[in-house]
């Protein structure tokens, strides 16, 4: 990682090395009460994925305002959150292979650990390796309700795992997570409804198949910042998932409420500062920030309040932006907010949150530098 | 990052935790053998890009081989190649802002240091940085070849610049960056053989303009692993920036020869190694390798070695595969080598290369954990 980091608290936003990773302090900490006040009167209980920031700071903020732990997506970001502090998370995922077994039951020595199953040989991994180290593991049965990714098929499949789970003297069954990735960028919101109303369908009768196989079933878990509404009016959901709501993308921005409107619930909270550092052309201008600044799957960033500025090219270590005629032009050597198209996998290419107060205002500081401590914790 | 590494020298392939970034060591060392010998009766010399691998290690085994030095990208990237022992490095890219060259400045007490420009304002920042501190940067000018990317017009704005440097004290001129990085993914021989003559063509008229006003042009720096014989026997370059030969990726896989099948020069030599997770239904199964274990701006990466399983979906920490009817089906456990689809920001999102010996072979084992010193090096 680089020597130097891009800040330091005091400076202004102005005296900012580029690229680097900014959040709007006060935009995020909106972000999180409005989350909170979202779910006040309801009967689900939030627990945030933590894949989406990765920064253990980040994730005993969410829990100050009431989320009851975290997500993680691996067994390496769990070891760093319960190392920064966290005591209740769930892995997400299904977790293969032994060297990692034997680190998530490790992890479960010092934290409330749950994790993922669709496969009975690695219920059987997980129950060895848990008994082994004396640890206990709650078990959720991962059902596909239309992602198509993991996850075994709704109803029979999945009450025959949980009965593999109660029978296993190290893990608990938990409950059920039904999560459609897919429901969380559907751009209208009456096909949104319909897609999440599908999703709850396919869980509701897989918890009836459940209970009438005399198994309870202690929680459902799944939905994400595009969706959440719907699975917390579901009755059926416990807990929520939903992470991107701290920083919102280019890509989550697309998505439209009942007027056909972008969705503004939540704030773009996070920002990649980047420097021209070439003005070849009146047409054009050329960042630092490229694909190593960000991640392009979900479309390339977004310049912030530029208007006529679009940013059109990412090559490694450049992003090139076309200036139309009568905008504004970038000067050589100006910095730029950009906004990223993706958010989760853009946070796990730096190293450091510079967190500026007052962002957008003619005082914009550096308040903190927050690590992404789980950068890179892929496995 | 990762509180465990994924291997240990001496372990099998089988026992390295997944997704890791594996060296074919064998593949890599002729790789760097060939290039060696692609280029020993040249009158050209080697200097090879290092914002390909990021790694101190490397890059001193390519010095080792000949090169009489390397590139970087990045003001971060110089700082770490520098030490990690590299004394002669070139910065290919333009460096914009006072802190980034300060510590420019400050790295040319110790080593040998290039950098580019392709603007008279950035002329005259470097000169002062250069001067307070006390030392002397080769500078070159970009020149814009075709890329639409930085540098000046080739011609009477390129002789401009180098007027600027050679009047600046702290600065040498040290000639003309020409690289055009479009020209290394044309696939077609006769396209590339093309593209490659315009570049030689604005880059040689260049070198007149200057030589016509008295300005010698010690150097002709650019070319990359797609296009470098081309640029080796044109008389006019005297170094070449070539970088992915040592591990190459999928894209570069897809340049084809004068017979019409893809280049064979170099092998791939850099897999992502990633187990088979999930696998619900016959025809999918899911790795735990997706976007935070590839870029996948250039393609999708694809499995080595395996006909009739393809990957055909990234998201953040999955990569699903499709099977065909008939195709051997990864198991539930097994682990997987894949080819990324653009090495240099796939390497960008792993802390430590695994070395491989005899990686295809019976008795693959790790010979070497080498870190990505300079991952996130971006400022």
């Amino acid at each position: 990682m680089p020597l130097h980091p891009p800040a330091q608290p005091g400076m202004p936003l102005s005296a900012v090395d580029t690229p680097a990773l900014i959040v709007d302090l006060d935009a995020f900490e909106r972000n999180i009460r409005t989350m909170a006040g979202a779910l006040v009167d309801k009967p689900v209980r939030l627990r945030p994925h933590a894949k989406t920031h990765k920064s253990p700071v980040i994730a005993r903020k969410q829990m100050a305002a009431g989320a009851v732990g975290i997500c993680c997506q691996k067994v390496s970001e769990a070891e760093i959150m319960a190392e920064g502090g966290i005591g209740d998370i769930l892995v997400t995922n299904q977790v293969v292979g032994a060297a990692k077994l034997d680190r998530l039951a490790a992890l479960a020595k010092h934290a409330r650990i749950g994790v993922c199953v669709d496969h009975a040989g690695n219920v059987a991994d997980l129950s060895r390796a848990a008994a082994r180290i004396g640890a206990a593991l709650d078990v959720y049965v991962e059902i596909d309700v239309g992602a198509g990714r993991c996850g075994v098929a709704p109803g029979a499949a999945a009450v025959e795992l949980a009965r593999a789970i109660e029978a296993s003297p190290a893990l608990r069954f938990a409950g059920l997570q039904a999560y459609q990735g897919g429901a969380q960028h559907i751009r209208a919101p009456e096909d949104r409804r319909a897609a999440v109303a599908a999703v709850v369908g396919a869980a509701s009768e897989t918890v009836a198949a459940l209970e009438a196989a005399g198994l309870s079933c202690p929680a459902v878990t799944g939905a994400g910042t595009g969706t959440f509404p719907l699975e917390a009016a579901s009755g059926l959901y416990t807990e929520l998932q939903a992470g991107s709501y701290i920083f919102m993308d280019a890509d989550y921005a697309r998505n439209l409420d009942q007027t056909g409107k972008p969705v503004t619930q939540f704030e773009h909270a996070l920002f990649v500062l980047a420097t021209v550092m070439s003005a070849p052309v009146p047409d054009r201008a050329v960042t630092d920030a490229g694909l190593k600044s960000f991640s392009v799957d979900s479309g390339l960033p977004h310049p912030w309040d530029r208007p006529g500025v679009r940013y059109v090219s990412a090559s490694d270590e450049h992003g090139t932006l076309a200036i139309e005629p009568g905008a504004g032009a970038p000067a050589h050597g100006e910095k730029l907010l950009l906004v990223p198209g993706h958010c989760d996998p853009t946070v796990n290419l730096h190293d450091w949150y510079v967190a500026i107060r007052d962002l957008h205002g003619p005082n914009a500081t550096v308040e903190a530098l927050w690590p992404v401590a789980a950068r890179g914790a892929a496995f």
